[in-house]
């Protein structure tokens, strides 16, 4: 059995991220599938998707300034969208994620969360979600 | 139903990226998968598969350049074959992508295509492709 | 059918590569999943999985220098638990790699070995695997 859904949010900052786990959970428990996985990716070229922790949220800061740090947001990139930086960072941090399903239940570690990345925001995201398994 | 395909590619610079969305296109068409996924997965250590911007060849030319600038092609690595940097850039980027199939036809973000990124070319190039969904 | 199991492995330095491909092939051919794929999923959030070379250790050498360069372990990240730079890491290299299996057999290049990275060792570690297929 294979399922598609779409989330969608909205992104408030330019870059940082957003804990979509609680609706992935809600929406693999609403497919009543018990055995199987999912994958979540973004449908966009600026903003991408990672596991990261849940805790503390001083793991956001550091990561955001550390990719800013690697990828600066400059004036001098060939592309003229003054995005260079969003494009670069969303191929590094990957578009997908793919989480396994056991008993109905997403299966991650104890710190992880799933996030996805906006890197040039504002702005409206969708996030596709596919879940295959059986019942 | 599952099937696997393979996909060939020449590059022809040292770094560059390939757009494969036709060829993905054409063999997801073939099998008749109507609602399912597919993922291309590179066969190399020194070449990945990421998703970008289709539209600006600009976005190619800076990612390239930011990516050198993260992590030169130096004599000064350890390994002696003059590609570490390839093999650092092809695990940043990451060697697998993952694409939904809805009704016959793969899922992207308007502005997103699947690219084979070459980081130690040029050279001839595998691209594995596994299509699992149904009719 | 789709098929979970769990590697457990302990590292032993901070930062280190360990090759599991023989335990991923094991599984893989205890399950008699003729045709299908497997994902091997990290289920922490400052260690990772990716694909490299098995030939020479020096790749691995390079590769942390080369990630030790880009991302320091720093005393002056927000995050005081002194891994800021393993958490950058990981969500950089990536939690999840796909690897194709036909004729009851994991596909990967000449050169590919699978590897969990290790960011924040020593530690003890679990990876999560899905075999999904068909006998």
């Amino acid at each position: 059995m294979i399922k598609h859904s779409e989330i969608n949010i909205n992104t408030f900052k330019r870059c940082q991220w957003i804990d979509i786990t609680p609706q992935i959970m809600h929406i693999v428990s609403e497919t009543n599938i018990k055995n199987g996985f999912c994958i979540a990716a973004s449908l966009h070229t600026t903003a991408g998707i990672t596991i990261n922790e849940n805790a503390d949220p001083d793991v956001e800061r550091d990561f955001f300034n550390i990719l800013e740090n690697l990828v600066p947001k400059l004036n001098s990139y060939y592309h003229t969208e003054g995005n260079s930086d969003s494009h670069a960072k969303a191929s590094l941090v990957g578009f997908s994620t793919y989480i396994p399903i056991k008993n109905g239940k997403i299966i991650l570690g104890t710190w992880q969360s799933v996030y996805f990345c906006e890197f040039d925001g504002p702005r409206n995201r969708k996030i596709s979600l596919t879940i295959l398994g059986e019942n």
